[in-house]
């Protein structure tokens, strides 16, 4: 179990990487909104293996199948499955894994959990998992940009030491994808490019910061006290492979400010309430601000590296382990459209959420007879 | 919304600071436990305001009372209400509060979601809804050190920029609870109390880093994909109030070492497989490995400080306003016991739904004739 | 487990009948609704023992206290927990119950599940424990009736084989609370109230039907394909004490009648579409078709009587056992504000549900720029 | 929102009549299980269109395809999605039902809840969206039968006034399967194909009754008070298209009885504790006492006849329609297999969660140093 997510718009995830497929199915979109296959297939595409010279050399078209929901063109408000086959399989690559655990993947963890695992590629622990996710966070994108003006931006902050330049005013997608690497700043994308590629001639691996960023998210959305929208974004990130951290507004480095630093203060701009810094990051009491919603996440370098490595088998008898199957040298650039659709699904649900109990009724108790 | 925690031992709290009550029910606890109110009462006087010259003065006993679900001194199975009346009101501090926002409180949000708020000391975004979490905690705590020998224990790491070396081995309560700051360096302890001390005498506030160490905790802990034991536990620390980031394992430290540097080799220790470092920080796709489960999190300097700051009214005209309520300089000293109480609500619910899964049936096909 | 009900406006209920108190939170209230203990009050006493000379002589005030979520008269979208204490305890007349087993009561069933039980009165399998699905469902009544101007009325239709002659026109509150006995036609409450004094006098008890019907509710709510809107109620009436079969509007007689004579016919009447019949019972597809909600549940007569029986006890040796708690010959008067509190707690939810999907955003792809 | 069932053994079902394909993921499923694509086609097989000459003409194979979650025979712990592809479209028999609103279909709510539909067949409303829950329950059953031993059978008891005689002892699959009306009584079932028959060539349709009966189960399954288990099989029965009405053990009968009467005495057999009579269904507070479940649920007669009837249009005119999709005249037969489905995914459900609760530790606190 676990393989479900949210509330009202709630989706629930198969498949294991070289299995027959992955997949997705929502439940509690609205209905009619405009929607086809090529909505999906543009944020598969910037998740898929293959896509550039840093990323892994796995071939898969991703194709995805809408397998119910939409008729006509827009959503029903019926479930929404959707399907993506595996193609590119090749369990060879895997054969010694079946008994050989390797290092910081969960091979040992569902060996141990489920008494079995599907070897080859991971299975379920990969990453091809996401894949649904993708799909699923493209519908709720979809809807919060058409029915709220929301857009939602992710992008590599840093990749090992390599740190982008703050930012200054809102990112925009065209800047994130104008290169592989997803960075918006030019000039720090091309180092992590060398980089990345300089790792990988070592048959090693990086990690980094993808930093994600939402503008135009109105004020009311989280659920305190268990279900804010911090706490729901925070088990969304840590919910991704290879994610070690994740932090809101000022985050680790707040905690060396003091109160009187550290406190945005309220002004009035343009008829409204705003807050004169953000180290907030756009929540207060784990409810949305209006202010830019800001948090980051930290991803740690890729466990496949291309060495041997000490490790034991299944019996706990020594041996050693070389990396073959094809892999990412920097999961980074492949991250961020899945850290948007993961956004895309908590505020989804969320804005139901406040929509359901707080704008259901305006009570009225003068004109009633109660 | 978003007031119950869990899915098999599930918890719902109610109450707001200078309301009546503030309290919680667990529905979902294991039957036979042996469980009396001082098993509660000795972690909400961790917990409670008052308890040394470092906290805020505000004097509440905090007295528990067991409403159901015990009976001859063990649980019934059936659901566990426990109430805690407050005492010390004082509204009349409260007063300027009821139309200017406090800033970096969430009395603005409040406002924004439910189109009221209850003012009087933050109302249900005060701290002391977390009366509830510790008293559930405590249920929690006492089955996993019970019924499966698992140990929890937070402590803080870092106020502001003080912070404490590396331990080596285990953290002990005893070490913990020492001095009143909850920091189990002696000599960090000290420069901490007396920092504490310092910024409260400037009307001001810090921040800083509770660690959380789980020791004995068995495989197979944490439902893949969504719910894996790391999201579940970021969940629950971001919902805490002032929490602003959370890291297991090696971390944001982490994305700056490369894999081969990064991944914790497998090797058989004792006729057990375990790894020779736990940069995971025990976790591994999501599912507890056997090491020590390790996680860290930020808390923000306090909102309320003694000083006159710059805000707006409800209605957006500019104002200013003078902290006066009674306040913790710093929160982090007592969130040591809510940390633990979080924890020990992941964890206990973890294991029941590993439990319900992987330990149900034994299927032996060869004996049956289906 | 399984003492919380519904997915938006959800309760979660504890206490056991002789523990300390019996309660109810209620999670995802509107904010903004007057409320005060009064109108709690007004359908705990509708359902309190004692309250006439047909039901149990316990004496319970069954006095509620609201601990939190109202401040100044109104909800404030916070959790609104109400405590009711226990008063009336009369422990040693159960004395033999703790080891020998009553007859159709949940004694046995409580043993073997939870390996223990409060024997005094039934501990959490008592009827008490709807005290707080009575005060949860006040809540929700007062919303639907001041929010959304529905009705829902339920009554005493049968007694043993004493059955009302068919109500012509929706039945009046008033009517019903006419005579202790909740029938709303007269002539045949009389004779039901001798029936139950003479069942009584025989130390026997007796059950019935009650029939509930909801005015003015609107189309759309419901949630297929399992959460039905009869679905939903029919676990809702099933899951109350005695109870033992539902039907929605022509239910177990419809079986009979052929699809010609059975299906509803659509007719346009004062500009909208609405069925000639109502067969349905108000619900097509799971969903509220805008006609009367109807439908129907079986109690069956009470299992405590005042008669000798043989039984087993614990240790499974034969024992013969005497009815001497105080209990009701008939539980239907009282089962009226129960389950029409349960149809309540139903609707809320759903219109929380329907709200959240389908009224959100109206979709206006061509103002957009996506 | 509503197309999922269960909390630990948890199923989301997609797809509408007439669109790409209808399908189930469940997650939850213990690891381990053998499990192939037969299993699951047995039991569609029992439910498929065109099956006899008392059932729907339209020719579906109904082939599933096992998308996820099994490899190497067994299950793997992971999500287990399965697809079914539909064939057998007509669109152009459905034209007319565009605009008019089909009497007593929920052609006329889903329009006033979703503001559009699939007209074709139904679209969502439609048995076919069954097809994922007999697939799903497959798999319960199979688990209940070789990790638990019990057996699950429901039959065809009654067909509009055609009563089949009480039964002796358990009932045995192959009766029930002997003939294509599913009734285990043959002298009843010849009759009830020929009414059946009848009713067919005027073009008009029948209803009746399906009992269900499950041997083998232990006690303590049922979750009070809400999830009681007569609870959540009266959802799971009146979540089924047609059915409008559910009874456990006396049910609707048992209104008519004395307390005296109805009480089921306990006696020891056979080392155990028993009821001497089952006027309880198998069920006490709630939870399952070791008898035989026994229940009985209402179908109502198609609402499909080839018969002219009045209705309105979308636009409220008035108009007339005629049948003409394929439809059965009887739905009972094939209801079978989805009352033993329902049943199956309730009852592993309950189990996983008695489980999870009450088997998860022993306490003992002498040897422990708590």
């Amino acid at each position: 179990m676990g393989s479900s997510f949210g509330t009202l718009f709630r989706i629930s995830t198969w498949g294991e990487s070289h299995g027959g497929s992955v997949g997705v199915v929502i439940d509690g979109c609205p209905p009619g909104l405009p929607l086809s296959a090529e909505d999906i297939q543009a944020e598969l595409d910037r998740r898929k293996p293959g896509q550039s010279d840093i990323t892994t050399p796995r071939k898969e078209p991703d194709s995805v199948e809408i397998l119910s929901g939409v008729h006509d063109g827009k959503t029903l408000g019926t479930p929404i499955a959707m399907n993506v086959r595996n193609k590119d399989h090749r369990p060879s690559a895997y054969s010694e894994m079946k008994t050989a655990y390797r290092p910081s993947h969960a091979d040992f963890t569902y060996d141990q959990k489920y008494g079995r695992r599907m070897a080859e590629g991971g299975g379920r622990s990969s990453a091809r998992e996401t894949i649904g996710r993708v799909a699923a966070g493209a519908v709720a994108s979809k809807i919060l940009k058409l029915g709220g003006g929301v857009q939602i931006v992710a992008y590599v902050e840093s990749i090992e030491d390599i740190q982008m330049p703050a930012s200054e005013g809102p990112i925009q997608r065209e800047q994130v994808e104008a290169t592989p690497v997803r960075c918006p700043d030019l000039a720090t994308a091309e180092r992590m490019i060398s980089r990345i590629k300089e790792v990988r001639s070592e048959g090693d691996s990086i990690g980094g910061l993808v930093t994600c960023e939402v503008y135009g998210l109105p004020t009311g959305l989280g659920e305190p006290v268990f279900d804010r929208l911090e706490a729901d974004l925070a088990k969304a990130m840590l919910s991704l492979p290879a994610t070690k951290g994740f932090e809101v507004g000022s985050g680790f480095a707040g905690t060396r400010l003091k109160g009187s630093e550290h406190n945005d203060i309220f002004e009035a701009r343009e008829g409204e309430i705003r807050t004169r810094t953000n180290n907030a990051g756009g929540v207060l009491g784990g409810i949305s601000n209006g202010e830019t919603l800001r948090f980051r996440v930290a991803f740690k370098p890729t466990a496949t590296i291309i060495q041997e490595q000490d490790t034991v088998t299944q019996a706990g008898e020594p041996t050693k382990l070389m990396g073959k199957g094809r892999h990412d040298p920097c999961v980074l650039p492949r991250a961020v459209p899945i850290v948007e659709a993961m956004t895309a699904l908590v505020l989804m649900d969320h804005w139901m959420r406040d929509h359901a109990q707080n704008h259901l009724f305006d009570f009225n108790p003068e004109s009633s007879n109660s």
